[in-house]
């Protein structure tokens, strides 16, 4: 059994226990964890970690990076236990979002495409340690990644020892569905050669420096993944906007059937978007992005997707368990590649994509807010929105467009803060109706976005705001000493209506 | 002579003078002109258009596309001539400002390498015409453009009917140092073989379709270039903050003697501090950048830099008269190439480009924004340097603490609009000093801004703001009710200060 997952005898030497493991992590390390939103996170390693501290009391901070988010009982308990410095590049987890909005833990948001090339030029703290999770290693003493590849590659290739969770619970299925390539640092670098969604351009196994494994460790822990909200009505409005958008966009020409290449963010609103997608005449359809959710998977066994590149395989816990244990019937439908690669500007251009990612509020003028509610507390983080958005065929972002039973418009004068800017995003959809702002100017774009994404109950405020901002001109008229008004009535009497 | 500049004997027969040739152009139409940072406009047909249209008194309107901004003779001209609908995708002329912030021109703030892109997708009105300044026809038909390409080469593959303006005042000797490549539609893309500053990827001249030549007209005037402000005190102390920076880098190991490719963004801030690593040691620089300013060749005298890539050459007066009369002396050491190329995300990350671009103002997190006046009025536009700081190496920042005598802080609690996120922005500097904010979360970047950039003068009320937003929390502290309340203030009062 453990030969055909250890197929490199030499690495058997290596095998111990979590907590043996867990004793080469020292106070003031910068640790490197697999892990793709609450996939093939390392998990027993970082949880003996916390079990020693408790025992112990010693004082022990140590920065955490990851691919993405990793599930809240790794994320969580390292929060809670108090150890985390700094942690970047994403996270999506109650405890830890409770301490960075405390101030307990410094959290870099960052392009999820970036945290690579950092590294790789020496811009971030070294990574000391890489615990990574894999199904395998093969004859030649690569390993293979389990459900995510995330940020993997270029952690083992800058740790400077590397600790592998070896879960059995994983199937050995998952291997061969991974490609593996790594970009020279910057200035180096020759093209990269991806021309096509379904293309292979490395390896199905990360290469490794076999003497900088410290540890092999066996595990049965699988990922807590989180059940995804069902499509409501008002995501499948949303979703019936964009695909009759897209039928227009075929109608002139614009488009192929085929559309091209997706991309779709995490979070149910997207989730439930792309699941309009069943009700479309779209087929061939392909798929790059980041994360592979449950819509997806329906899409391929509907016969409308035919091909899905990410970096990550996401799942709600049922469609978990479907999908893992049959995953020969997708293996050649699918492909895992470093987020460097799912999210690199290069690529996204290159492959021309149509992205669609989330909203928490877009202003009249479409800036775009993804992550701070209120302006100053930290929601999740930015992910890879920035990196799909700028480079896309098409920008898309969808809201609905209230939040908190009406009492918030994600429809605002202007944005409590910025992650997109007017220049990356082409189109808006609500519930309400979907905004081209393709080769619009901006005091065109404030009449469509309030015209066709705005709740009705709002609608006349923002149009009050806009008429009274025209007034004074500008290129993007605005009533500065206004323009967040909404906001803080929110924050002082609960509501922004007036 | 005239056999020197039109080789190929077909394209003699289409000669006409310029108010033949703008009687082409008809209300409604989508006109290009060839023009970069007023280098190589178009002139003398949309000249032409506008004596036309004074004389006939016709109801006429066009989109204006361009590279870049181009000439006051030609922007403000149209402007004032009131033929503008649209106007894409920056401009920088007093009288065109003046209509886009009263709202009679609606004005398309774009990223400089989108425009291309967008041509070919469909998603803006297609090119009617293109009118292209040139030095030469080969003997093949290709045309050979003055000094700058911007988007010269995808509108003459756009465009419907071309207009050459040849121009007999720009030397022949500008032939040769154009490097035209134009990459297929996304989607059907191969990988832009670009890996080198110094490296030819295409032709020396934009190959066009003879049919849709209407017009060849014979010119000699010269583009109006503007003189650029000297090196003052403040932006030689930027300059040497920035030096001395990346000579710890240097030191660090993590930069080589000869650093790494630099743009210089538009601007005499910019164009100061380039102008300060002639005080520097550092050896065999290349540029890569959009423009190429007085400083790129004063470095190149000096020197200092060995070759620079660009989509324009763009100098003083004198320095022009200098530079173009003895081009042989640069030829080797410098390629124009089309603004799509120079300014490609594919191109600035392979290469790992060090960006050095301009900010209006700056907030104490990092965002920045380079485009609006107190948040509404357009300045010039975001031009490049989304695409430069979003994929460089390092995205830097300059500014002066102050502006307009004082009575402004340049770094404010909250911008008054964003171009640039925190993600983006890895180094602040003002002639006060430098803030590095590579691998810091916003509650460090904060301190670091407001202890190193801020002027004396504003460095208490940005730390009162900050500190009374630390207790509120978050990860990004603001007080929405205060953030722009300094900009409320110069409004109302004439100057931030309290
Ligand atoms: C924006 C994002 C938070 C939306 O998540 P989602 O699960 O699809 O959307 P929901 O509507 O459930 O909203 C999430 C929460 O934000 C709140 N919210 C939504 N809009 C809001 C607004 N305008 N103001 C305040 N709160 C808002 C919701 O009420 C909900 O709160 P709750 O958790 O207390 O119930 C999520 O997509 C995200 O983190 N995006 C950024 C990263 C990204 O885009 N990555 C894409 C590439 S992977
Ligand atoms: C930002 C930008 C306007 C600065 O231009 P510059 O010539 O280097 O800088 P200056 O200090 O002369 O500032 C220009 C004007 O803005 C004003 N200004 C500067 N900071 C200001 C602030 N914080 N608030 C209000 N006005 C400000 C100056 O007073 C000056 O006004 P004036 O024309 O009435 O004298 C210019 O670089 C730009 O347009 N950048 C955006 C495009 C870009 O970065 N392209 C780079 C790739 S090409």
């Amino acid at each position: 059994m453990i030969e055909q997952r250890i197929r490199n005898a030499a690495y058997r030497d290596k095998m111990m226990s979590p907590s043996q493991a867990a004793s080469l992590i020292q106070d003031g390390m910068t640790v490197g964890l697999s892990g793709f939103t609450r996939s093939g996170d390392a998990k027993v390693v970082p949880l003996a970690l916390v079990e020693r501290v408790k025992a112990s009391g010693e004082a022990l901070k140590i920065n955490l990076f990851t691919g993405a988010s990793i599930g809240d009982e790794v994320d969580g308990v390292l929060a809670e236990a108090g150890i985390i410095n700094k942690r970047l590049p994403f996270q999506n987890e109650k405890k830890m979002r409770a301490k960075i909005n405390e101030g307990e833990l410094l959290y870099i948001d960052q392009h999820l495409s970036h945290t690579a090339e950092q590294l790789r030029n020496g811009f971030l703290p070294p990574i000391d340690v890489a615990i990574l999770e894999i199904v395998a290693i093969t004859e030649e003493g690569g390993i293979v990644p389990s459900t995510s590849v995330g940020n993997s590659s270029i952690f083992a290739s800058m740790a400077k020892q590397i600790i592998l969770e070896l879960n059995l619970a994983q199937p050995l299925g998952l291997e061969g569905i991974h490609d593996i390539y790594e970009p020279e640092k910057q200035g180096r670098r020759q093209p990269i050669p991806l021309v096509g969604v379904d293309q292979r351009i490395g390896t199905p196994y990360i290469q490794i420096d076999f003497e900088k494994v410290a540890a092999v460790v066996l595990t049965e822990k699988s990922d807590q993944t989180s059940a995804i909200a069902a499509p409501d009505h008002e995501t499948e409005r949303m979703a019936e906007h964009l695909i009759e958008f897209f039928e227009h966009e075929i109608k002139r020409g614009r488009l192929p059937r085929s559309l091209a290449p997706l991309q779709s963010g995490i979070g149910s609103v997207a989730n439930a978007v792309l699941h309009g997608f069943l009700k479309s005449e779209c087929t061939d359809l392909e798929v790059y992005s980041e994360v592979l959710q449950d819509a997806v998977f329906d899409l391929m066994d509907a016969g409308r997707v035919k091909f899905a590149s990410a970096c990550s395989i996401t799942l709600s816990p049922e469609r978990a368990r479907e999908v893992i244990a049959n995953i020969d019937r997708y293996r050649d439908r699918i492909l895992l590649r470093p987020q460097e690669i799912s999210n690199h500007p290069e690529i996204i251009r290159r492959l021309g994509l149509i992205c669609i990612n989330t909203a928490i509020e877009c202003d009249i003028y479409g800036n775009v807010n993804s992550t701070h509610i209120m302006g100053s507390k930290m929601m999740n983080g930015i992910g890879g929105s920035g990196d799909f958005a700028r480079n896309a065929l098409m920008g898309i972002f969808v809201t609905k467009s209230t939040a908190k039973g009406g009492s918030i418009s994600s429809i605002v004068p202007f944005v409590s803060h910025v992650d997109h800017t007017e220049h990356d995003v082409d189109l808006i959809v609500t519930e309400q109706g979907l905004a081209d702002l393709r080769g619009l100017a901006p005091r065109e774009r404030a009449r469509v976005v309030i015209e066709n994404c705005a709740h009705p109950m709002y609608k006349d405020a923002l149009l009050d705001y806009y008429r009274e901002a025209l007034k004074r001109g500008g290129h993007t008229p605005h009533l500065l000493e206004e323009a967040l008004a909404w906001h803080v009535r929110y924050a002082q009497q609960g509501t922004m209506q007036n």
